[in-house]
This record gives C-alpha cells, structure tokens and sequence, in this order.
C-alpha cells in the first residue's frame, strides 16, 4: 500500500504543490456534477480530497466507491482553494488535495452512529461499538488529555527526585473496608490472591526501604457497589515520601497541580491552596468537600434558639443535636411548591425536615415564625445578615444529618441563583479529619481513612479515654466539590500502629496474621512518613469538563460492572476451575 | 522532629561552614576513645557523623545509644576533615559533621542480614524481609535504573506522537496460550473476568478507533508453571500503530533502543540492527534468539555425509532430518570425561548424541572417522574450516532437535573459549517467523506468535495448501541471546482473520463467541496495524548487568508464585467465597 509522508491535519498553505500521500478514514463525502469531494480524516484532523476526471483517471472509479469510515490511502496534490471555497471551520481549510491516486485499504459497513461530537446516543450502544465511539473528536481529545496529565504528573515527580516503582496487582487480601477482588491460586490448592485496592502497604514498605520519594500511576480494584461515578477498577497517582512533614508535603502537591492545570489547560491555580479542618468544613458548609466557587456560608444558630419556642429546636439542641441555618439570598421568591418541595429533599438526605422564614416587604413569614422572640428574631437578623428578599432555611438534627441536609441544600441554591462560575478551578485541603468513627452496625471503631494514619502526636493520649475525638493527620485535596485526592501521614511506630488496631477491635492474633509483615518492618527502623493518591480518572473528567467518569476511560464498565464491547465477565471451562481447585456454588434463592 | 535541610550524598566542601539537618540511617558506628564516628545513610549517600564531648554536649549520650538501622536526625556543622583522615571511598570523604543535637526518630532489632552489597544470603530471606534488602546499594541503583528506563521509554514514545492508554485489567477470558488468572464476579453469578495476558485486542481495537499511535507500560499475567526467567505478573512497554511498515516500525524501535542504552547505562548501540530471517538464525545458530557477541557458525553438512557410512548420518538424512555440525575451534583438547559429557548435554536438549572428532597432530580422531570416505574429509575440511587443534562435533536429528542441541553447545563453547564480551550489547532482529506451527499433542495448528498475526501477502494461498509453510509479518528483537521484545504485524481484514481462526482448528461459533467483537470491528473501517512489546523486567536485568528477574522488581514472587513478604495467596473468609458464588473444591488424590 501507499504510506503516508504526512498528516491530514498538518497540511497548510505551505504544502502547496507538493506531492503528498494520506493514509486515513472518509468522513463524509459529495458529489458536485461529477466532482468528488472527500473529507478525509486522521488523527490529526480532517483535509478536503477532491476526485476530478482533469487529474484523477481512474482513481475517480475507485474514490466513487468509498463510503463514510472507508480507509484509504491517497496520492495527490496540494493545491490552494479559490478563496470563496476556503472553510473556515476546517485549520486546513486554505488548501485541497487533487487526488491522482487512490487505493481501498479497507471497507466500512455504516456506523450505527454517526462518527462527530455531540452525538445523542444511547450510552450501551457507545461502549458495545467503543472502537467507533473513541473516533469521535471530543474522545479522542479526552484521551490525549488523560495521556498529557499523566505526562505532567511524571515529569513533575521524575523532577523532584521520586522513583516509579511498580507494586504487584497479584497481592494478599485483607478485607479492611471495601470488598476485594480474589484470584484464586492454582499452585496453592485453596488459596487466593487479592487486586490491590490501592498499594498502601507497598508503598509504606517501600519507605521503610529508604526510597523517600515513590510515585506510581497504580491500577486499583474495588469491587463496590458500582455509583455513577465509580468504576471496578480505577487509576490512581499514587505517591509517598519520607522525612517531609505534612507542611511540605501540601505544599509540593500544590505545585504539582499548579503545573498540571497550567500545562493541560492552560489555566494558572493560585497557591497555596485554602485550607479548611474538617470541623470547620462541616460546620460551614455542610460538606468534607466543599465545593467553594461560591460562599453562601451555613450558620450554627443553636445557641440563639435552643431557648425557642419553636419545640422541635429546643428539644434537638437539649439532645446534643444542632441548628444549622441557611439564608438563600433572594430566594423568599419561591413558589410554595417549591418550598414544600425542601420537605423530600431534606428526606433524600436522612433529614426530617427544613423549617423555612420568607423575608417580603420588611416581614418574616412562614410557619415557625410566630414561636419566635423579638431577641431571637434580632439575634438571627445579626447572625445570618437577614434582608429583604432572603429566605431562611433551618436544619435541626444531629450534627452529620443536619451538616448534609444544609450542605446539599447549599449547592442546590448555589447552582439555581447562578453562584456557581464554571470556568472556575477552586481547590482547597480539607485537614485534620477525625482518625475513628463509631459504626453503628458493627459497634466499634472504624478507620475513617484507613487504620495506618498516623493521629495528630497532641492526641495520642485520647486512645485510652475518648477514642472518637482523636484527630488524622489525614487530608483531602478538593476541586469544585470533588475530592480529588486524600492521604495522610502514616503510623511509623510498632507501639502506635498496635494501639490503633486494638482500637479498631482487631485482636493481637487477628492483627499479627494481617499485618504482622508491617508490625515487623517498623522494627527495624522505619522512617517517618506520609504520602496522597490522586484519582486520575476524576481529575481527567473535570479537566476535560465531563461529568460522567466513563468519558475519561478507553474501556470502561458499566454501572452493573460489565465490559459490553468484549462481553466479560463471562462463563469459563470447567477445566479451568478444575485447575483453579474452585467450583461455581450458586444459591438457589 | 528536625526536618532535613540536605541530603547526605549531596554534602561536599562547599557546605563546610553550614549548619545542616539530616535524617537518615545509622549504617555503621565505631568509638575511639570516646568520640562517637558514625557512617550516615540516606537514599543519596553516606557521610561521616561525628560526635565529640567537645561540640556534641548531651547529644553524644543519645548518638551513644544509637545501633545499626536507627533512624535518626542530626544537626550538625559542616568541617573539613585532616587530610590524613580523607576517606576516598565516600562521595563525601572530604568532610564530617560535628554533631551539635540528635534525636532518634525510630529504633531498630539488628537486621537478619547486612545493609550492603553483596551479602551472601538465600534469596527467600532476602524475600521475606524485602524492605531491607531494598536498601542495600545495588537494589537500590536497580530500582532507579528500571524508574530511568522506563522514563526514557515514555520520553521517546511521547515525543514520536504516541498516546498513553490505559486498558482493563479486568478483562476477558480467552485460553488461547497460556492459562489465564480468573476472577470471579459477585455481580454476574457463575462468570469470570480474567486479568490480560497483554493488551492484544484492545491495542488493535485502539487502532480500529484511529489512535495511530498507542503505547502503554502495561502489567501482563500468566498462570505458567513458573521457570526461574518468568514471573506471573510482568510488565511490558505495549506499543502498537497504524499505517507504518514493518521496516518503518522496526527502525523507530531500533532509535528507541538506541534512546534506552545511551540515557541509562550511556552505551552507544548502532543501527540499524542486523536482521536473520528465523530460518538462518535456526540453521546458522541453532536458536531463534541467537548470541550473535560471537560467532561460530553451526554448518548443515547433510549433504555431505548423506551417502556416509556412518549409519545414523545416513538414516537421518534419509528420513527427512538434518546433520547439523560445529567447530569448535581449538577444543581438541578437551579431556576425556569432557568428551563424554558431550552425550548428557545432547540428551538434554532431546538429542540422541553428539559425535565428535578431534584433529590432533594433522590427524582426524574418534568413533566415528574411520567411517568416513576421503572425499567426505575433504568436503568436511573445508565446510567446516578445519584446522589443527578443532574439536568437530554433529548432531544428526530432526532439524528442531538438532539445531537446539548444536545451539546450546555453541553457547557452551562460546563461554568457555571466553568469546563472550560481557561488555557488548549486540541486539539483532529475527524475521519471518512461521505464522503456524504443527501441535502433535491436539494434532492440530497453532499460531507461533498468536492468532491475530497477519501472514505474508505472498503467502495467502498457502492456508489452503501448505498451512506450515506460511511465514508470518512477525518479528522478535533479540539482545545478547535474550528475547527482549516481539511482535508482529496484524490481520485488519475480517476474511483473513477467519481463515486464520479456522486454520487453527476454532470453528466459526466458536471464533464468533471468543472473538466476534474483534471480527465486527474489522468490518468498521479497521487500518493496516503492527505493533511491538518490549520485556520491560528482562532488558532492565540486562542493563543492570543481572542474571535473574527478580532482582528488576521491588516485590516480585517466588518460582511457586508466591509472596514471601506479604504471605500470599492466602486463605480467604468463607464469607467472601460466598459474595462470589464460588466454593474451595480441593481434589483428593
């Protein structure tokens, strides 16, 4: 065949009068009283081929055949368009190829949809003929992006003296939050590996090693019940150092966003970054990732009415409960639909309801208002900056449901009074998250980040006396509301990370046989360290301005965890579970 | 805690004077009367510490306490040592720290073996205790070369227009080749993904999307029964394209090579690579991977001794085999028992013997000479170059068993006549392979390279008359006897896939069930593709000038595949077989 000498989307007035050759697909085609006119694409772009019978012989023939997604190869002649023919929507759009060869590599049946952006599609039918749907232009633009951060990444990292190490995906399970993925062994009758949920431990290790500055852009597994915005399996830059507090460590992170965001899309992040405690996060906008282009600050009023008349807010503030309240400027305009709508959409979120004050013509209005006492009314005035035109809302509950009902209901007012500015790259750190939370089911401690988080050194004392209080050195990077990014610095000391097990209700012997192999490295000198795993596949999916995770992967899954373009899972020989000393064991339901 | 403000490897005379923090490792420390020399570790380097009652205070209490592997941090000044006490084996011998405060940031047991090179140790203690044996010098030196090597790879790849993809690892199962690792599915009861062998089909389904230019660093599984040159997980450097030649593609890898041995280990290689055809590399030296650092032809001398009266010769020939014949030059004196031994080695590479000759004193001697005609002598003599002193050894077998035992005595000879420059790196590459090759246990074809592989042009007709002889558009990159790298171009037409798939005994359902994604695909538009897969773990023990895999990777598995460290596989909660719909089902035996 032909090869080419050159990119469709290369040319430019410059080429003109070369002979050039173009290997690539028929993106549409016309025919003009016998003139055939081709857009041909590559990867590069798309250029105007042009089939004429005064230079193209029989190669017309054979152009006339060819269909939409045709492969060819092509021999002409750049030649300048008249200038009323230019296309301005084409970069090539100055210049036209006179074909004077033409070879058929290869034949296309029709696409069951059209190969061009913003095609309406029902998503199955995209990801069972994936190959087709990643030849539209914004995909291929996502996965050049997701192939430029994860350049931007490295070279930051290679910069600053950290080393890619690979980690095995072949590892051990250790059941601590979400499900694991399992291999079973056949050399080993009965055993299994586990998919890593993330090389935690690795890296560690590796630390104790003396590497001091790792990173790897790691394959992890969870097998969860799959969200919108989840996937089995999952990307993340994964990176660990020694002997740098957690200062310097946010700090060098910040940077390395800073670049990404510069040399992706061209956008300069200011640092350093906001950084807000989990606390305080909660308390003001009712979120451990705050999406902050915005303000529209939630206020804590329990002290003005736990006093109050109004029943419900005495008798949650006497519980150890909260008030949280938030004034949506200028929303006193909503329907009453609308406001009995905030009934369910408090439920969404496990709230029993949002009280509400319309502020019109100088007057408060709405059901609670006639419980209130003048100096309550005055001290709310003060506190939430009451106007004419506002509305009030009010969450009581305990602190978590009252936290997430005003929280969602911020962003709600946010995104429908237009806060929200799109264009807008708003990080911050959300720090000192607590190190335990009591699970209710199970009745113990559970690791809020994961049980090798080191707590703050003032806390240590508080494993004897009030566990829940202790706080993480643990943080989360957030962008626009989405956490992008988490870690911590870890426990390096044998003694501690015994203690924190024993506070997480494993047994001596439980935690020996998990991780006695960590217990043992952190004799034999292990260094202080601590390190943050960044999800590529979200920060590609907000850096391509997508909204849905699936448009930043090549093959993803779908919400029920299949591949529809291979068909996987799928049903196996027996042979092979011979082997494999397992058997298929389905319930009868 | 102190944080450092340099490292260790990084001091020279011009910081005498500063006042610095360390933090690192206690490699070594010795008292002489008093004052306390300590040799100070971290990743860069080592550097005297020196504590002394003069300057050190209290802090030669607490450095007095310090053992091997102690972590510690130091603050210290920067002083010139005397001459006399210059250590040349330092980077930093020039000067030491007179320590002025120390803190010990974490202890450590007495290692079960030596921080340092060389340590003669069994390697599953190495293993076990995998985070020490990361800090000794040469592991260390290995991990930064296979972080470098890797980045180089990227670095090229990038700049040459390739695209980074990531592909599933959860993916599906299709037991052509080796034994795939499974996976069971808690949401698909009874189905199974498998983890990739490598990403064959997804990088041809990425040219179908019109990527052009894809590459990965991608982590590949099989459930071989493990030699001591394999691993069950491995990396490869995944590469493949559209539109290029074999002889394009093939020069772009040897700039690449070129890229890799110069930035690593700063060795010029020069191009272009030789390249044999597999057939002269088999006849010429007996391998499809040839040690091409020397020569020592291997020399079919059927033709002459066909009509021999040495029976077994004759027999051979007559029966379709081959008499395959190596000088080794100036073996002649070799002993007896070495002779002898010829008869072992042979048996091992499923040979029947090895018949020698020396040539002693201008005479000819063994079993076997007085068989021969003069005339067979004199052809002998000059086909194989005799000359005083040779050792004449034949191998007389089907062509496969005779050249795989003359090639690995050739490599034997090789090594003990010290042809062997241990400092070249001769990279070849082998050409035309076979597409199929005969399976005498399924009596059937099977593909040599794999079935997606695309036959010479030329050679089409031949699936319909002579299946055997059709050569494939594949290829294998060869480097000091290694296979480093292999690939091939591939099949992109739906027709020429069939044929292939029916050659090799699948029957159209079953084509269609295992591969009907693939074959659609090639009816949307598919371009001609070819792509390569570098052994990244293999080229790495190369430049690193190892003999053994495991030494390339930070946590690899034993030849069981098993982790020492972390103890897997291991067994797993019935609970979790449940969520998985599987159940343990051990055979008795």
């Amino acid at each position: 065949m032909m090869l080419k000498n050159i990119d469709c989307g290369k040319l430019t007035k410059a080429n003109v009068g070369q002979e050039v050759i173009l290997n690539g697909w028929v993106q549409g085609w016309r025919d003009f009283g016998g003139i055939l006119f081709i857009d041909f694409r590559d990867r590069t772009g798309i250029v105007q081929i042009v089939f004429n019978p005064a230079f193209s012989g029989s190669a017309l023939d054979v152009g006339s055949r060819a269909r939409n997604e045709y492969v060819l190869a092509v021999k002409g002649k750049v030649v300048e368009r008249d200038p009323e023919t230019f296309n301005a929507n084409l970069a090539t759009g100055e210049i036209e190829i006179q074909v004077t060869e033409v070879e058929v590599i290869n034949a296309a049946k029709t696409p069951p949809f059209p190969i061009e952006d913003g095609v309406e599609v029902d998503e199955s039918l995209r990801l069972k003929y994936r190959y087709l749907d990643l030849r539209r232009p914004e995909m291929q633009k996502t996965l050049l992006l997701r192939s430029k951060a994860t350049k931007v990444f490295r070279d930051f990292l290679d910069d600053n003296g950290f080393i890619d190490v690979e980690t095995p995906i072949l590892t051990k399970s250790s059941p601590e939050g979400a499900r694991d993925y399992l291999v079973p062994s056949r050399v080993h009758e009965g055993e299994f590996f586990a998919l890593p949920q993330s090389p935690q431990l690795f890296k560690q290790l590796l630390m104790v090693s003396g590497i001091e500055r790792y990173y790897q852009v790691a394959r992890c597994f969870r097998d969860e019940d799959l969200r919108a915005d989840r996937q089995p399996e999952f990307t993340q830059v994964d990176i660990e150092t020694s002997f740098l507090s957690q200062d310097q460590l946010l700090g060098m992170m910040e940077q390395l966003m800073a670049k990404l965001f510069r040399e992706t899309v061209g956008v300069e992040i200011p640092t350093p970054f906001q950084r807000l405690t989990y606390h305080d996060a909660i308390h003001k906008y009712g979120s451990d990732k705050p999406d902050l282009r915005f303000g529209l600050e939630i206020e804590d009023v329990t002290d003005i009415v736990s006093g109050s008349d109004v029943k419900v807010f005495a008798s949650v503030a006497a519980s150890g409960g909260v008030v949280k309240a938030l004034n949506a400027k200028g929303c006193a305009s909503w329907s009453r639909k609308e406001l009995d709508d905030l009934q369910p959409f408090a439920a969404r979120y496990g709230g029993k309801g949002i009280a509400w004050i319309t502020v019109k013509d100088g007057e408060w209005r709405g059901p609670i208002v006639k419980f209130f006492k003048p100096e309550e009314i005055a001290a709310l005035t003060e506190r939430l900056n009451v106007e004419e035109g506002d509305l009030l809302t009010f969450s009581a509950d305990k602190l978590k449901t009252a936290a997430d009902v005003m929280g969602n209901l911020r962003l709600k007012v946010g995104r429908e009074l237009g806060l929200i500015d799109n264009n807008a790259y708003r990080f911050l750190w959300v720090v000192d998250f607590p190190l335990l939370g009591w699970d209710e089911e199970s009745k113990r401690f559970v690791a809020e980040h994961h049980p090798f988080t080191r707590p703050h050194d003032d806390d240590l004392e508080l494993f004897n006396t009030d566990p829940g209080a202790i706080r993480a050195q643990a943080y989360d990077i957030v962008l626009n509301g989405y956490e992008v990014g988490g870690g911590s610095m870890r426990i390096y000391r044998r003694d501690v990370q015994e203690q924190m097990f024993k506070a997480i209700g494993l047994t001596a012997e439980e935690a020996q046989d998990k991780f006695g192999y960590l217990l043992e490295a952190f004799e034999f000198g292990a260094p202080p360290h601590g390190g943050i795993a960044f999800g590529l596949d979200r920060l590609v999916m907000l850096l391509a301005g997508r909204t849905n995770l699936r448009e930043t992967i090549a093959f993803p899954k779908t919400a029920s965890a299949t591949d529809l373009l291979i068909d996987a899972p799928s049903p196996v020989a027996d042979r092979q579970l011979d082997d494999l000393h397992i058997r298929v064991a389905i319930k009868t339901k």
